[in-house]
């Protein structure tokens, strides 16, 4: 993947030319961009695609067309530091192929001695170990026999009463029946697919989106429809609604509270919006809120289940982002199909752990699981926001980095023509791991990208293992430009 | 279905009357049987049906053919405890149908009050609990970080050393790269089938045969051929090479070591023929062995997978009926499609619990798992002889019942016209329950039969259990035996 000068072909690699401009500086807010003629002829394009470029970049508010003038760059397309995202063709179907890429990453980053940036497991040292043990130990105590018996199908009655509790605390009632405890989100993920759509109906799915879940539809043979997302505000909801007319769409994945990997949250109109689409399009949705209970201020944003009257909206939570990653205990509200994951679930591994499903239960009725959200929403925030600033300390000028209102998640944005994957294999040298950008989507975007996650206290060594990645990016940079120069 | 004087139409129907009169004595070992033409006069039905009847009969050595003088009983048929399967018409190829009376069953014996003694899980009375609580807190306070974390994708390292070191003294070297940590049995047998049938594969299974797999089958959209089972020597390998010349059958699910639900033990000879037929046939074995280690006598008979030299048996195993059924911990040797399941494990729930996990590792490690095994497995043999006589003692004449080698399964023939299904509901209106025969069967077969499981520790609680269901087996009996009287 070597870049040898501007390769401009479609309208999106026009567009990302002006925008490299913009970022570089030659293009300042307020400036006349070229004429549809000059760039033609310079990028070797027709004048047609130059004004669907600009066209694009209007809309995205990064150009202003003047009457009998032509195209001006806005305020809005001023340098900063958060990622954009590379324009968006058409969103079209796309059948997934087999990848194992995302083995290979896990693998690595649990080698030992290798300094993991990329993990999205938050590190014992911020998680209640000590008092999760004595819950646990008490639990054992008093129920020496059931700790070691099955657990109720659907889970363990208390813990889905604390997870109902919950739950109901935002808005919407929730009962005990409308909950499924699972092996972590993965399998409430893994049975809401299962049970919502058949081989070769079509997903939607957000790009930059979560690597695990695509796989999860590649395995099923779903196709999918990446949806184009905003890093502050998500999932782009009028490309969702012209998806929709287009294509029949059986359900769509979202994650739409700090979702993995820019960390937006969407606003809360947009949900509504959401919601109103879903019903005129039959759409199922199938929420992933792992991430929703870790906001930076303090707050809780819905969930999209929480504001859904119509049974349309599955909701896949987990423990494993907030308390006890190893414990892998998820749940899964099913709306209209919460039978039908139930009967999956006893066919896929019957119930989840008994033990483990009590210790929960007990954590978070005694009061302790709330007062220790509380200190890890302020971990997660001061821990991301360090991590942002080393990134823009110790990287190249032209990076860019999202400031996530919670969540754990650190997505990097790299000048063009860095290749993460190439920067990966240059970093695991070094023992030094993240997550190359291009894992995030189905058709290899976002190669100049890359996620890093703030799930450690601060130390030395991690930011050692920062300001190293970012010295590979120099020299990358360095040789690029040698390459580039005649 | 009541029953109202025989209704005969099929050979199986002549050949079950037949089997009857033995039972009731009325037709004695040495004697003459009926002739064709006479019995074919008196049951309504062609020559023909009435001699394929009876050389059904002389196949399984009740009647035998003397030349110029007629059929036979022989000396095997004389009345005996132990169960015969009714026999089976040639082996078709059947889909299976959406049911959810197993979750009903199970509901209702994880119900208060009810005594349930169709439950396949050890009672906790009979499991170690203390020493494995003890290993457990030893193992919070040396690794308090590592519980919290996650393992790795196929299982933490030392119990996978510890299961390879159990299989490998069985004869046939088996490394941690081989095995795969899963979430119970259920997960492992749920993988193997995903990773090794497309929907629409043909899968042979035993008859009886264990529900869940059989509701698995059916989700996946697997159409199953059942195949005859000897109550005492399990799969009869005639059938199985008959009906893998005729249909293209893709896997065999198997339990050969102390099947559910008759306790059959698969002589070690038709082990061998069995993997020579697969290997002729190019067919996957998917072997269910979670009760191998369950032999009354202490020793411990071969899985299947041990004897293959051509990885085309995946081996499943769990701790679920020996140590704790409520960790939910298994395994899953993938043999040739290993990659396949370690991907689709990762897929589907990601890593199994890794506090359990290493609890488990260093139960088995410290020794105490074997001792465990040793003094369960006694358990076992006695809790089991003591529910077989008793259901001897307390149900009518003509009740036949398994004497199985190993395991906790006790399998129960209850005279003809007695529908289990009927008795099943009549039963758990007072609160007693147990496993219906129909449920181990894709065609309902086994009306008649029943499950009952030695799990827990003999009590008179237990005793007035099973005497209670044998007086309503006697009501039933009586209630038919008034019906058919003019």
């Amino acid at each position: 993947m070597k870049e040898s000068g501007p390769r401009v072909h479609l309208y999106e690699d026009v567009a990302a030319h002006i925008l490299e401009q913009i970022r570089a500086g030659s293009l300042l807010p307020g400036e006349k961009a070229p004429s549809l003629r000059g760039l033609s002829r310079r990028l070797s394009v027709s004048i047609n695609t130059v004004s669907q470029a600009y066209a694009m970049l209007e809309d995205q508010q990064i150009l202003q067309a003047r009457p009998k003038s032509g195209y001006y760059v806005t305020a809005q397309a001023e340098p900063e530091t958060k990622p954009v995202h590379p324009p968006v063709a058409k969103p079209r179907v796309r059948t997934l192929r087999a990848d194992n890429a995302i083995r290979q990453l896990l693998e690595d980053s649990q080698q030992a001695g290798v300094r993991a940036l990329g993990v999205a497991i938050p590190h014992g040292h911020i998680l209640p170990t000590k008092a999760l043990a004595r819950t646990l130990k008490n639990v054992m105590a008093r129920h020496p026999l059931e700790v070691v018996s099955d657990a109720p199908l659907a889970g363990h009655l208390p813990l889905r009463q604390q997870i109902a509790k919950r739950l109901s605390s935002l808005g919407k009632a929730v009962t005990v029946d409308d909950v499924l405890i699972t092996n972590g989100a993965t399998e409430a993920l893994m049975l809401a697919f299962r049970s919502t759509v058949k081989p070769g109906d079509i997903v939607a799915v957000a790009s930059p989106g979560y690597f695990m879940t695509l796989q999860m539809l590649e395995v099923l043979n779903n196709p999918v429809i990446e949806l184009p997302c905003d890093p502050q505000t998500g999932l782009d909801l009028d490309a969702l609604e012209s998806v929709l007319s287009e294509h029949p769409v059986c359900a769509l994945l979202l994650n739409c509270n700090f979702d993995n990997p820019t960390g937006s949250l969407m606003p809360l109109q947009h949900k509504r919006r959401l919601l109103a689409l879903a019903r005129r399009f039959d759409l199922m949705i199938i929420e992933d809120d792992i991430y929703g209970e870790l906001d930076h201020a303090g707050g809780r944003p819905l969930p999209v289940s929480a504001l859904d009257e119509d049974a349309r909206v599955i909701h896949c939570g987990s423990f494993s982002k907030t308390l006890a990653p190893g414990y892998r205990i998820g749940w899964l509200l099913g709306a209209r199909h919460h039978e039908a994951t139930i009967r999956l679930k006893q066919l896929s591994s019957y119930t989840a752990p008994t033990l483990i499903q009590m210790t929960l239960a007990a954590f978070l009725e005694s009061g302790q699981y709330e007062r220790h959200l509380r200190r890890l929403r302020r971990d997660f925030a001061r821990q991301t926001t360090a991590m942002r600033q080393a990134v823009l300390r110790h990287f190249p000028e032209g990076t860019r980095v999202n400031d996530p209102q919670g969540g754990f998640s650190v997505w990097v944005q790299l000048p063009r023509g860095i290749n993460t994957l190439e920067l990966y294999s240059r970093a695991m040298d070094e023992k030094i791991s993240f997550t190359p950008g291009p894992v995030f989507s189905a058709t290899r975007r976002y190669t100049n990208y890359l996620r890093l996650c703030a799930t450690q206290p601060r130390s030395n060594d991690g930011d050692a293992a920062i300001a190293r990645l970012g010295e590979l990016v120099f020299a990358m940079l360095a040789e690029n430009t040698q390459r580039n120069t005649p």
